[in-house]
């Protein structure tokens, strides 16, 4: 386990969908189980879903029953105990309260874009920062990425994702990867 | 665009199931999606589904219809994009032959895997033999990872995926996104 204090949220609201018009988005069973795993293997401390929708947190809250009670997590314990990093919050202001009550200060708030932006502090430095033991959390976009109302706690951007070229549609939970990846990794 | 001769293959059939035996694991609408976007994100040359089973091969070849020619393609031109990069071959002898031919030498075939292996050739050592302009693959598995039978043609392994601790169970899709991100990003 990393000593690193870093937390992931997935932000369903307020985010852009195509036409960028702001929505929220619903959750999706696929972006909890990767990302859970991919955090639970970079040793992330918490990995946060954030929706206001009552149907959408009732149906997360079902998802985790199965996986951390249930059948699931008795035939995949692997899966159960990367799930065990999963807690859903109604809204950024929850979140931000409860990551700092949880690390004693409030943490570093990095938002990821694809992007060039203004704030931006590269990968390097937030990874000396981490090994320092500061705190630090990434918020990801869900849809077409995080809304202009979702970054008014936001200290910095992470630099956007560059490949090979100008493509720049990485599904969330590949730039997820890619990220921890770059900030935590050991080997 | 890099220069760089990699293509990649997700491999369903010879792969493990949870209790190590030897099976033909189904196409994930999801694999071909977020690794297509990813592969065509690091300038991957092609993306290849291997299954021999035709019912399969005609799910993937419905799919690619609706994203190529149909209306998802017009609705998402970056998806279109993506998945321009997907071929489907039946097995692991017609992939080294379509791939030699297309690249013009036999490339360097490299397996993942989630443990230590005696044959290991480090991210750096493939990174400089691509910007050296080498022709590469990489053999993904899915399930519980490649059987033996997939690794008579592979050259070397890729060093497992150390996050920050002993937890080992990244999905495939976050796997090669985290995998073509140390071998090709130019960030």
């Amino acid at each position: 386990m990393s000593g690193a204090l870093l937390d992931v949220a997935l932000v369903h609201y307020p985010v852009f969908n195509r036409r960028r018009e702001v929505i929220g988005s619903a959750v999706t069973n696929l972006d909890i189980h990767d990302i859970a795993r991919t955090a639970r293997t970079y040793g992330v401390r918490r990995f946060y879903l954030v929706t206001p929708y009552e149907d959408q947190q009732q149906l997360v809250a079902e998802l985790l029953e199965h996986w951390l009670k249930g059948r699931g997590g008795q035939l995949n314990p692997a899966r159960k105990e990367a799930l065990t990093l999963v807690r859903v919050v109604p809204d950024l202001a929850t979140l931000y309260q409860r990551v700092s009550a949880d690390r004693g200060e409030r943490p570093l708030v990095l938002a990821t874009s694809a992007r060039e932006q203004p704030q931006t502090r590269d990968f390097g430095d937030i990874r000396r920062q981490l090994r320092a033991g500061k705190p630090a959390m990434i918020l990801l976009g869900t849809a077409w990425g995080l809304a202009p109302a979702a970054l008014s706690g936001v200290d910095a951007f992470l630099p956007p994702i560059k490949g090979a070229g100008d493509y720049n549609h990485l599904p969330v939970r590949s730039a997820a990867a890619i990220l921890l990846d770059r900030l935590l990794a050991t080997g």
